[in-house]
Formats: C-alpha cells, sequence, structure tokens
C-alpha cells in the first residue's frame, strides 16, 4: 500500500499544519489526509481550506469522513468525534 | 425544487441541535443538511455523529462539503470555513 501522507491536526496554530501539508506535497505527495479530532475539526477543516484556495489551487478535496472514536478519559469512556479530509492535487 | 430541511449549528448545546434534527426527520424529512461555520464545525460533527450512533441507525452520511465564506467582521473582511454535512434517511 502507497505511503499515506497525514498531517494530524492538534491546538498548535493553524499555519503550522498547513506548512505541514504544503511540505508533504512539495516532497511528491499526490495526497495528503488531514486528520483532527473533537474541538480540532474546525482547525483541520481550516487547514483544507487554506492549502487549497491560498496556496495550491490545483489540490482539491478528494474525500471527507466523519466518525466517532472512544477514548478512556480518567477512567471514563468518552466518544469522540473524528473527521479524515483527503486533499488531492491534480495532475497540472 | 424540494423544501431544504436545515440545522444551524450555533453554540448552544449539541443536544439542542440533535433535537431539531431528530425533530424535522420525525416530521418526515428524509435528508437533514447540518450547517456551521468557523468553532461550531466541530459540533456540527458531533451532532451528525450523535444522530446515527445514538438515535437513528438508518441514517447515513449522504455528502460533507466544506468551503469558505467571506464575513465582514467590525469592518474587515475576514475568511470563516463552512461545513454541510447533508444526513439521509434511509428506507427501512
Amino acid at each position: 500500500m502507497a505511503e499515506e501522507h497525514v498531517v494530524y491536526v492538534g491546538n498548535k496554530p493553524v499555519m503550522n499544519y498547513v506548512l505541514a501539508a504544503l511540505t508533504q506535497f512539495n516532497e511528491g505527495a499526490s495526497e495528503v489526509v488531514i486528520k483532527a479530532r473533537g474541538k480540532a475539526i474546525s482547525r483541520a477543516v481550516d487547514v483544507a481550506e487554506i492549502v487549497r484556495n491560498r496556496f495550491m489551487p490545483n489540490v482539491t478535496v478528494k474525500s471527507i469522513n466523519i466518525d466517532t472514536e472512544e477514548l478512556d478519559s480518567e477512567g471514563r469512556r468518552v466518544n469522540v468525534s473524528t473527521i479524515e479530509i483527503a486533499l488531492e492535487k491534480q495532475a497540472s
């Protein structure tokens, strides 16, 4: 299976993740998946939108998947939403 | 064009919006679109996941679209991300 290029979005400034995605595309990746959980989901959407609107017009959204993960939080089972946004570089 | 059933997600508790979506499905809607902007995007994903995992297993995610809107904020043009999650009730 082709190596998956992933950017995990957390709580750092959004441009950190934009830069990470741009770097992976510039190093030859044709697809980069932006992944996030919980409150960072909004930032993941920002990252995808900034990458394709401001930096790489030839990148499109290939797919978006949402799901739920069960986490252990201080001994309690907690559900948290997740998102995966697959960005694909169109051959120019 | 068939009437569009929409739930706009803001800053209220997530269950407010879950209830709104369930109400529209119970009133006969076969499709409900969850819409949100900015930081409320994470909550919109929570709403979609709670509706289909906890209350309506026969509801699936039909499509997810992300985009960017330009807003006026105190005289400045600001970009904000948006999401639209279309939930569809499968004929049982």
